[in-house]
């Protein structure tokens, strides 16, 4: 593979959703598509993604367009979805049970390994026909099936212990719905889900704006 | 209030979560915390607590610490918390309702004032005490409710339509739940939620860790 440059994460970010609108005009049988078509169903120029896809290495013919199985093909290697990525999934709370039963993660690809949680009445329990596993289990369970990758939904108490715990055993990727900055080596990744939080730092855009223009006036 | 320069979009991303921690101290009854105690919940440092505080002024004493109330109030007033900020939902689909219906977001201040939807079977139906609008009232009652936030959670091939017409109407703000890059003009901000192409922006970290792995081997 040619490496022009290491592609910024903001870059990273937009693949999935060229790979979904690869995925849905697949589905409609459109076998070529256009940077403009393209882009039109997740709003993103032509331009961008011609920038975007030009990281890595040469992509679709002037005048023809893409071949959208091809491109997706592609896209789908350079983000690893063609291999499968058994995910573990600590807390299964009320936020855990939403989404271990989410269909969006299956039908796109995500697949629950293992279930983990600390309450004795959780234990034992069955969900998606996983049966839930005490949290002493992390560190055999991820070994076992090789998990590099968890979901945390714990509460912000417990979210740097069971994080910890799983990158020990080798997991290198998170997705953390726990409202807390986790900390972790340089070489394992976290994406945060925190709708609240991210509502809060909204209004602070709205209120700054208030104030000068209150000052303005 | 003084500036000193324009905090860093990621200093604004840490004060809800200080906020967050400070309530949590105030529930407990504790008036006083060093920036270590308080960074200690949410996994950051001192130095850091510190150093983003500083764009907002001076806080706390040297060897005395914060004033948990006083902080507390000062960070939710940066953040615009000191104000009601109505809330409109637009999409009460599956993910729509279970927003309207999340108690995180009531308990934390956030309040919604207007639903809306296009589908003739959810429209005049309550959820939480508020009527479902049809999509066609949005620039009447976002105006004259003054809604400047809004959460998207219609799909895709919608969220653009329905985000201009907020736009237009005054919205200047979105929590974004379509899986779709948002177009909006420079003074309107948004942040989103996709947990799936977050996921899939994961694998690609663990996918080029194992090419990097083998080619080095």
């Amino acid at each position: 593979m040619d490496r022009i440059e290491a592609p910024p994460n903001v870059v990273i970010s937009r693949l999935p959703l060229y790979a979904r609108s690869l995925r849905y005009l697949l589905s409609e049988g459109i076998v070529s598509v256009s940077s403009q078509e393209l882009g039109e169903r997740i709003n993103v120029t032509a331009a961008q993604i011609r920038k975007d896809l030009s990281y890595f290495g040469e992509f679709g013919k002037q005048g023809i367009g893409y071949d959208v199985e091809k491109l997706l093909n592609h896209i789908e290697r350079i983000l690893g979805l063609n291999q499968e990525w058994p995910v573990a999934l600590v807390g299964v709370g009320q936020l855990g049970l939403a989404i271990a039963r989410y269909e969006g993660f299956r039908k796109q690809g995500i697949h629950l390994a293992a279930l983990f949680d600390s309450s004795g009445e959780k234990i034992g329990t069955e969900i998606e026909g996983l049966k839930v596993l005490p949290i002493e289990h992390i560190d055999r369970v991820v070994r076992e099936q090789n998990v590099k990758l968890a979901i945390i939904s714990v509460p912000a108490a417990r979210a740097q212990e069971v994080t910890d715990l799983m990158i020990a055993a080798g997991v290198r990727a998170f997705l953390n719905y726990a409202p807390i900055i986790l900390q972790r080596p340089d070489n394992v990744w976290i994406r945060d889900i925190d709708p609240v939080a991210s509502l809060h730092s909204l209004t602070y855009y709205l209120a700054r704006e208030e104030t000068l223009r209150s000052e303005a006036e």
